[in-house]
């Protein structure tokens, strides 16, 4: 009966292995294999050490040219989490609270304690790492930064404040969004200075890290809001199966893939055509999309999949073919188009849109129920693209989509996401060269 | 790229094996292995069909002497959810919700959808199943039942009033739960007519399953709460290591295990003194506790682990010893006792209890953040027992608890848990014979 937990660091590269942390390593090795009965072992055996980049089990790399997190491959729980900084912090306030990040976010994700760990030598001090993690492993989790447009701008633009000396780096690209049709948007679980994505095997691993994030960020910046997700609702890896939305249907069959070079450089990774600190970077929009799940699932088959535009078992586009098949807007049955004019599919197509394409990185939530015995639940939608038009161009084609009657946009967030950090870096930090 | 969402019906007893089915199933053979490195493969193809009592990968047997869901080695994800019975559906409606309830949970658990399933041929008609679960595998779902005092005796109770013509069985030992000091609860999110307890490895799977008895029940009871849950705060079998809570403590280590027997016949399992129905069933008490993680993180390690009464990392007594060394409370340091007189694991412990037990089965969980820009962070407690006044002669014993500084009970719930439900009848049928 004894436990794997004594509690000792585990080395860099090689955490301790752990049932939920073995559990996490295998799923990326086992995500792209055909995985049938009594074999399974083996192709469990041959997978492996594969799925992560060649790093050690469960962990992501934390460094390179981009963020992890948004082409890794999507791990199935999220914790996101959006910060206000306090008053007159300052200039230096931020950039030590950046750095601070950094350098805890690149502990985490290699599955170790922040600081000193969560048993200080010295029992009179409070544990630097609050411990609920020990013993679990990286678990892929991924830490993402992003910068509000607020921390360059404060809220009220005519006062020509600057209270971190980054108003005159602003990217021409980031402007606010603007409002949409069909917006309720709350504003307590909306924006923020700052956003921190935490994605894991594990949702204790995530919260874990946002936890220590926010409290490392103590008397620099508060948390303003923060999610949790689970089950995602896309694949950002060929090797990934595509997962379902609380609506029952497949989402994300279409998305841009971490193998899509050509795509990624054209419509996500922030090119030279920005400022250096953004440069590999995105563009994260986040949606609270509340489902008013109860009326859709009084909805009859035949009206669910002509308001989607796929099948609900198969998720192929209701012009024909499977899955992977490419939708035919032109397609018709009887007479009429065989996917609805007013299908979400099409509308929210690159097709319709000029051919601009973004990644897309939510989760399902479920917020547990209203006063009216209706869960509370939908889809946290995160998007990544190379400027936040794509985002606006895309939500603006979608007002007649016939999915608005079942779903409203609850909450809203617009980050910039700075390019990769480099060893001995923190992120963002060409922005205060 | 292919998917290997289908759609079909997985066979009863032969779910097709998918990616996240295939790690559950992994996850509960693994459990009490010891793995290490290069050797996991064979570690997890010996162990590959052990773990769910000899059943079909990843399946938990319905049905059986006691429910599924107590001594089910715990799950890692959880939802629970409470229902009000709407009025006017009397005693015949009740029992067809409760025998409605029993089919569909017994597919949900072999991993099957519920009726038609998620695509009827008749596709003017809403789908059976919300689909959302399809292709998950079964994940050891367990869905375990419960009645509230409220569907015996009516809130109040001067009335006479007997909606369900049960008022006479109401067992004697059914008292409702009394006022605690440091009680602070919501009573939109307490008690309930009916309790519904669904675990799983994955969360989608859990809350698939509250969602479509939650639709199941329709016009009959509704939603009255639920409770999102993570990271199981206890073991309830001793292949489990022993997790950790939000304090970042390991959590129920002396807890009642499958394994013991004696224990779980003379506290847990109620017996031959209570009426038929209730025979192999327990008490189930659930307590949502509001942890201020914010403050408890400030604390000194020293203070915690003497809150506590035991050593965070090891998670051993402070009387000496490892994790499950039994703690001396005679003990004494420097003249003063080891395990403070005020100590948690002092004043829960069986021997300051009249040697009592309960079975603990609780989770973690994060709802948001607060306005105050902390976590709305806690423990779901949940434990079984013969009898509810376990649960109140422990919960009388922590009023010294140096705990209650970093806690507070926010919502509360009491059922009775019928016994286990065998082939072909519906849950606490001997109730209405």
């Amino acid at each position: 009966m004894g436990s794997e937990d004594t509690g000792t660091e585990p080395t860099p590269g090689h955490p301790r292995p752990t049932r939920r942390g073995l559990l996490g390593a295998l799923g990326a090795g086992l995500a792209g294999a055909a995985i049938g009965g009594a074999g399974s072992a083996a192709v469990v055996s041959a997978s492996f050490d594969t799925g992560n980049q060649g790093s050690a089990r469960g962990v992501v790399p934390f460094h390179g040219t981009h963020q992890a997190g948004i082409i890794t491959p999507a791990q199935d729980r999220l914790h996101f989490a959006a910060f206000n900084m306090l008053p007159n912090v300052g200039r230096e306030g931020l950039i030590k609270l950046l750095r601070d990040w950094t350098e805890a976010a690149a502990l985490l994700t290699a599955g170790k304690p922040v600081g000193a760990g969560a048993a200080p030598e010295n029992a009179l001090l409070p544990p630097d790492d609050t411990g609920e993690a020990l013993g679990l492993g990286a678990g892929h989790l991924t830490i993402t930064f992003g910068l509000g447009r607020t921390l360059f701008v404060p809220a009220d633009e005519t006062t020509g404040e600057d209270p971190y000396g980054i108003r005159h780096r602003l990217p021409a690209a980031f402007e606010p969004l603007p409002s949409f049709a069909f917006d309720l948007l709350d504003a307590t679980q909306s924006g923020g200075d700052l956003c921190v994505q935490a994605c894991a095997d594990d949702p204790q691993i995530a919260v874990h890290a946002i936890r220590n994030l926010s409290r490392i960020a103590a008397g620099r910046a508060h948390l303003a809001w923060s999610q949790l997700g689970f089950g995602r609702t896309a694949s950002t890896s060929r090797e990934q199966d595509t997962p379902r939305n609380l609506f029952g249907f497949k989402d994300g069959t279409a998305n841009v893939m971490a193998q899509d070079t050509r795509a990624l450089n054209r419509d996500i990774w922030v090119g030279s055509e920005a400022p250096g600190w953004m440069q590999g970077g995105s563009y994260l929009v986040a949606r609270k999309i509340q489902m008013t799940i109860e009326t859709w699932d009084r909805a009859s088959l035949g009206e669910q999949e002509r308001i989607i535009g796929r099948t609900k078992i198969e998720g192929g586009p209701l012009s024909g073919g499977t899955e992977f098949e490419a939708p035919d807007f032109s397609a018709e049955r009887g007479g009429a188009p065989a996917i609805d004019v007013e299908a979400h599919v099409r509308l929210a197509h690159p097709e319709n849109n000029g051919g601009v394409q973004m990644l897309r990185r939510g989760y399902n939530y479920v917020d547990g129920s209203n006063g009216l015995g209706q869960l509370g639940a939908g889809l946290f939608f995160i998007c990544f693209q190379k400027t936040p038009e794509t985002f606006v161009t895309v939500q603006r084609s979608l007002k007649p989509d016939l999915l608005n009657e079942y779903i409203r946009h609850i909450a809203s967030g617009l980050w910039a996401i700075p390019g990769g950090i480099r060893q001995g870096e923190f992120v963002a930090q060409a922005l205060f060269d």
